[in-house]
């Protein structure tokens, strides 16, 4: 029984991720066909799109498998030891699987090439720390909102990521497997294969200065 | 008494998918007399009333007739056998009544014909795709809610609905009565007649998977 | 005591109302201001800010007085013998001062002619469909929500009227104090004083009509 | 004991509103350098940015610190005698230090000079009537919210700037610490030093008002 409860985790995983990424990337494709070129314009559309889509999927995925939909909020609960090495490993891989299934769909739908990588540079210190403060406010979100309100953490994670698409340089990828898998697509929402390694690291350390500061933030009741 | 009780529901079903229609085609057109050519800005304005009408009308309707609006939401249904096929027939009848009336609603208030067909064409993989897509997740979204939190699901389909605008090709009709009647406007929201069936069969089949998929995903508490 | 309390309410009313019409105006007003000639973008920021202060409004002073803030709304209680005559009477009168006060208000901040009239003209029988259809759906998400989830009526207000302000060829006033008041502002949101008239013959027949409907259709448990 | 978890309301505070002027000042960064020159829009998105952020911040920080991140709202709750006076001191240091540090983290970010001085003026009786408005209403909805609904705060306070970003002519500052560190960005969100000390005494009118007539309208209970 615990193997079948395994699979349903699985492919919630991974066809959130699907759907986030499709939503990424085809709401960056919509925007940009539709903005006559101002950038603003866009990254409102892909903002709105992007936070809505959260809300929905971790509210729907979440009794499934937690809708974690990004190894960085997994590693987080990892090293919480709230979840086992080996389920995270899989986690992570679905979402991977998952984000990269998502990429090649928002291509199809939109009738263009399916394979593709992205020119777009996300370079230098300013957009590697943007992705650091960006994973930190992410994993701080979940963190403190469970704790405080859980069944508010669909929204508050939607509003988060709508936020920080703008206050960030990087528009917020805060989410490994959405970085790797944006290296696959020449669209508004792309990033260069070479920019994508450092973005990692930023995350990885963001999202492990937050499990740390916010272990002792919110403490448990007990510990006030 | 169970007579009355479904006048009533039927009259929800016709009165509320009438005020969905009236929505999307009547912001549709205001959004295109004020955006100044800008189809980005045109798009945003018709995101934001559609999914602003739709978390009202689920939460106003709900507790009269459940709110499908859609004849894809009601064929969920049947499959699932939560719905009987005469009353899930008259609920087709009854949105697709209200539609076309809505579409007409709009065009008085706007002062325009009131009778019209779309020349805007809508066709090819990509758009049929994005229809089943865009109905897959509605499906999706609306079963598995309606588990994890009932309270929300007026919320989530006006999300859902506000991203899948943007993230798929079509702009995300998902429902065939609204297919139906947006034929009959030759404004921002149209779609050329014969367009119509390929967007049909291909809502009906993302909802028949989303049915099934989810029957198996979201399982009831007993099964996990 | 009773007295102490009729005084807070109708402060409430009053000041509700005030803030209500600060924001339509003076939020017209800054759109404009910014928007270059865009008016696409500057019915976004209205919509924006008037659809989020009445959710603040009707949560903050929905306790103190119900919140209706708007004659057509206290029209429909009376209607349903919810509230007496000379009550509604003083509602309405506090709502109309209000709204008056929340132009000038505008005015000061904006820094322009505290007493103005509007010049701009909204008539015709599309512009007064508008605003009966538009009173119609406010007073029936009213009615249909307080039945069906009593604290998602603020909620709801605020995203009904976001949607309105779009799918209305009059940008959906309705209310008769807003009407009122909005004729004396030569800004965005005014109204020609000629033709506010026939804007409230439209808003209090949609108010009946909804008041009328939703009373059969949003039937107390005990009738169904 | 005790004096831990003052540590950690203090952290609380100081890293909320960090968070908080981060957004305001990266988000107007990133809307300016996007928006094409077209100020309706950057301010669009940077309503959007600080209305979520608010949100999220409020729902995250609250049960630590309360979540004032404003020495406007715990100089309220010191009028009201909820804090003491050397607790309301340390707040205020706490927010005003972490909106110093957020100002500079949204330059690092943004790969502008860490230190700048604002050029743009904010001046005349329009402008500081519009803080006095501002704060009032901040205030008062977090009294009136509060009472009547505690959970809907964060939402209340985010939806309320959003509001009041627009209505007022000063796009609404609303908070001295955040005031005093905008004075350190020569970006689309600064206030040139020379004007900040009027704002800060129209704000702290505008909360002085809205403590006294809120502590009468919003009566508990017992006293109606």
């Amino acid at each position: 029984m615990q193997k079948h409860n395994t699979t349903r985790e699985l492919v919630a995983e991974g066809l959130g991720t699907l759907l986030l990424l499709a939503t990424v990337v085809g709401s960056g494709i919509m925007a940009e066909n539709l903005a006559g070129g101002n950038d603003g314009i866009a990254l409102l559309a892909n903002t709105l799109a992007t936070g809505a889509i959260l809300a929905v999927l971790i509210t729907s995925m979440g009794p499934v498998s937690g809708a974690h939909l990004n190894p960085a909020v997994t590693g987080a609960f990892l090293l919480r030891r709230e979840i086992g090495f080996g389920k995270a490993g899989a986690y992570c891989l679905a979402q991977l699987l998952g984000a990269l299934a998502g990429v090649a769909l928002a291509h199809l739908m939109f009738a263009v090439d399916v394979v593709q990588f992205s020119g777009k540079t996300r370079t230098g210190f300013g957009q590697r720390l943007s992705e650091g403060v960006a994973t930190f406010g992410l994993v701080a979100t979940i963190l403190a909102t469970r704790e405080s309100r859980p069944s508010a953490v669909a929204a508050m994670v939607g509003l988060y990521i709508s936020a920080a698409y703008w206050f960030t340089a990087s528009t917020s990828f805060a989410n490994p497997a959405v970085t790797v898998a944006r290296a696959f697509t020449d669209t508004f929402s792309g990033i260069a294969p070479r920019d994508v390694a450092a973005f990692l690291v930023a995350q990885l350390i963001g999202a492990a200065l937050a499990t740390a500061l916010f272990g002792w933030l919110i403490a448990p009741s007990g510990r006030k």
